[in-house]
Parts: structure tokens; C-alpha cells; sequence
């Protein structure tokens, strides 16, 4: 199944994604919240349509689509989690993964503006394998992580270099600008995906290709990874964790390659579909 | 005013706290929560508050307190912002606010058990005085902070020294573990505060004093903390922003001190009263 919301930002109404036509769920009620997820949700909605089969209102073709879940309680993300990533910012290859959190209040959906923040000189792009959490979870197993995961979304991570290395303190400072999160456009359940860790990742800036990653080459596996986080902090239903981006961020370039006004982000993942992002300059 | 919740964890019930009595205000509906914070909630309880005085139910006095509002969409916190900390942990003095995150599920009532995390051998206290958002706030100017802040309340800020420091990555590890973030008992309301630059704080472990602070000792004020934060991330109502924490954590001693089962953690500010927590080990 794949979940997705549209309608105005902040008041987004329901749907699914069926052989690539989005449908409205608004009768099924409620949002892709945490409670949705807690309540057994995604069971429900496959027996809702199923039920309605062939009776779904299509949505208009020209809807926004937001982010395919309501605002998580968190989304915890994994940083220089490919050695060829880690490799071009001339980090060294993590012991174990490396945890940083983004505002929530990033979170737009994923064809929305991205707006280079106030200030900001260094704003970069960066690919991700989103995974979506299905039940609360705590200190949970390796072997056992998955029962945990209620889908997989993408995710452009971008981030403001200046303000995640150069200005003190954590990187947290240069990953949760408004629009700095962009997800969807699908939320994929885990049943619809053949093999996690073998999944294409993509993504062009005006046209030219800058990433091409697999998740294949992951440091610290999807499995290892809602394992790892769970140790120290307890994940919600609806929560994100992002795993990280491969090589061919703009700070990896010599000299580095930063957003610009007027720029145009293409990004996509194998069974995530793809996100398109206009860059525009923050104006009060 | 003082806002407080009571009763069952996940399940609290709001109230207010007049001359150190704890009422019942749950026939003022909802919770005290983004919500209520955007929708004027503080002056329209106050209104309640007056129109019912003298009508308000006591709360049995054996309840068990919750944070005093629900859970934020982020707990932001400010490292090394006391000159004497900073240089207690061999840090150099921060040349502008360090910011890290804690998870949100952390957050437990003042009085709640704390548990060292399994694996945990260097759980660590930090009494801080801790801002609640009243409002949306983006690039606000510092002259204009205070405006965009609801009140104030006690925070210990938990933290497990290898997790954040030792293990990779940012702080964010080591301070977002279950019961990590007890806040309360009660949110103080602003203007209750003369000064919020000169409010003294104490944490005592097993009787014996460790940090004795004054906010008037803050690197970065409260206002420059709120404005600062705004310009890397939207705050939202009932969002809380941590300001840092005193000289005295247990980090700071040679040989290092660290919380161990049943240890008893106690902790006040001037304004927005005293927590006392128990120390227990995980258990499965």
C-alpha cells in the first residue's frame, strides 16, 4: 500500500497511491498520525479500501501532495551512514552511527518551495531512504527491528553547511530550517518493497545528476539502524528515522556547490517515487 | 498563574496552582498543549480560573504531578551556557549558543522515577531553567523574545555522559532517554517573574548540595536564546527551549560522580518550584 496526503499545507486531507493514481481516504477518517499507526491503522485502511474498491474518488491531478503522514514526534537522522559520503566531506567512517534530530517543524511536503533560510550561504541537498515507524519501540533487537517499521519514505535532508559545522554546537543547527525536510510523495508499507537494502537513490540539481546511491552501500544497515537509535531513545509510531545520504552533496565538490534561487531539485528512490523542489530565497 | 497536570502518566488530568494549592480545571477542556497555547488558552483560563474562584475543586494531595503541559513538538536545549560549567567540563566558553536536542519522550512529571538506561554507567543531573514558546516564532529579534514566551519551568536535564560524548555524533545521544527530561511541577507564567536574568537554582543528590546557579550567571540570556534559536528553526507554542545548566554536574568532579540505584536526585528554582526524583536501574 502506499499512503499519501494532499490539499493545503497544514490541513491536508487523506489518501492511497494505487497503481499511480492517487484516490481520496477522507472517509476512512482521521490522519497517518501516531495514533493511526498505534491503532493498527495501515490493517484497517487496506481493509477500508478493499472494501471500497472501485468506488474511490480519484484526486484532482493538479492537488498538492503533503508529506504522506501527519508531524512525527521526531525524526532522528543518521549522518555519514555511506563510506563514499563520508569519504567527500573527509569525515572518518563511523564506529557506529552518528544521531542527529531535525525540527519537525521542517517537515513539507515534497514537491513544496525549498527556501534558503536568512542568512544562509551554504545550502545543500541531500537523498535519503526514510523509514517510518510503526510501533513504539524500545531497545529492540537487530533480528527483530523490522516488526517495528511500518513503511519507507524519501527524504531530501537538506542542510545549511555553514550552520551545521561552523557555527558551534551540533549539527542540529543546520538541518531543521523551515522546508529543509521535504517527504513523499508515498509513504511505501514495508510488504511492497523486495529487499530494503537494495534500493536506488537519485538526485539532479537543474537537470545534471549530483547523487546515485543504493542502500545497498549503507554503513549501518535498516535493521541495524532502528536497533541502534532505539537503545537510546524510545521511537514512536510515525516517527522518521533517515538513514543518511551517499556521496555527491554540494559541500563534496571542490570548490563546494551550493542552492541558488531559481534551482531546481529532482530526487527519486526505487518503490518511493520522486520529489521536484523550485529553491527560492527566504524574504520576510 | 501556575499551570500543573495531575494523575496517571499519558493520561493527565490540567489544573492551577494558587498559594500552593493544586485545582482542577479540567471542566476548562482540552490539555495545556500547542493548542491551547496558540488559541490564547492562558488568557482564557485565567477567566476561567476567576470566574470559578472559590469553586475549584482541590486535587488530592497524594497525586502524582506530569510535566506541566503535554508534550512539545521539541525540547531544544543550550549547552555550556554557565561560564563555571563550560569550564567544569574542560570546554571552552561557547562564542555563540550551542544547540542539541532531546527526544521528546523523554519528558516525565517532576517527581517521576528516573531510570539509568540499560548500559548506562554514566548518568549524570543538570538542574535548568527551562523557557515554554507562546506563540510562533521565526527570526525573532531579541528586543521582541519576550513576547513569544508563555513562561517558564524546571528542567532536569538528564544526561548520560557516554552516550554523549563517547559514543559518536552529537549530544543528542545521550540525552533522550525514557524519563531523561522531568519538567515541572509547575509552568509559571511570565509575568509572575520579576526577573527571569536572577532566578537561583539548586540540585542536591542523597541530601548534599552539588549546583547552586543563578540565571543572572547565563552566557546567553533568555532572550538572546530565544531569538537565537529562531533563526535555525520555527518554534511552536508549547515548544520549550532548555537554557543550560550551572557549574556542579557530576562530569565535573575528579573522579567523575555518577547516579546509581537509589540515589534521590532534589532540585528547585526560585518561581517554579522543587523536584525530587528516585534513581532506579532499567529493567526489562
Amino acid at each position: 500500500m502506499k499512503l499519501i496526503r494532499y490539499g493545503e499545507s497544514g490541513k491536508e486531507k487523506i489518501g492511497v497511491q494505487i497503481n499511480g493514481i492517487n484516490y481520496d481516504t477522507t472517509a476512512f477518517g482521521g490522519d497517518y498520525d501516531e495514533r493511526f499507526f498505534a491503532e493498527n491503522g495501515l490493517d484497517r485502511l487496506e481493509q477500508f479500501v478493499k472494501a471500497n474498491a472501485g468506488q474511490l474518488t480519484e484526486i484532482p491531478k493538479d492537488s498538492r501532495l503533503g508529506a504522506p503522514f501527519g508531524r512525527p514526534s521526531k525524526i532522528v537522522c543518521i549522518g555519514l551512514n555511506y563510506r563514499d559520503h563520508a569519504e567527500e566531506t573527509g569525515a572518518a567512517i563511523p564506529a557506529e552511527p552518528i544521531i542527529f534530530m531535525k525540527s519537525t517543524t521542517a517537515l513539507v511536503g515534497p514537491n513544496d518551495q525549498v527556501v534558503i533560510p536568512k542568512n544562509s550561504v551554504k545550502t545543500d541537498w541531500e537523498v535519503e531512504f526514510g523509514i517510518v515507524i510503526g510501533k513504539k519501540a524500545t531497545y529492540v533487537e537487530e533480528s527483530e527491528a523490522l516488526d517495528y517499521v511500518a513503511g519507507y519514505v524519501l527524504h531530501n535532508d537538506v542542510s545549511e553547511r555553514e550552520f551545521q559545522i561552523e557555527r558551534g554546537g551540533t549539527w542540529d543547527k543546520g538541518k531543521g530550517c523551515d522546508t529543509f525536510a521535504p517527504m513523499g510523495p508515498v509513504m511505501t508499507t514495508k510488504e511492497e518493497i523486495p529487499d530494503i537494502n537494495n534500493v536506488r537513490l537519485w538526485l539532479k540539481v537543474n537537470g545534471k545528476t549530483y547523487q546515485e546511491g543504493n542502500t545497498k552501500n549503507l554503513i549501518f544497515s535498516v535493521e541495524h539502524v532502528v536497533s541502534y537509535v532505539s537503545q537510546f531513545m524510545t521511537l514512536l509510531p510515525g516517527d522518521v528515522i533517515s538513514t543518511g545520504t551517499p556521496a555527491g552533496v554540494g559541500l563534496g565538490f571542490n570548490p563546494p556547490i551550493y542552492l541558488k534561487e531559481g534551482d531546481v531539485i529532482e530526487l527519486g528512490a526505487d518503490h518511493l517515487g520522486e520529489q521536484r523542489q523550485e529553491v527560492i530565497a527566504w524574504r520576510r
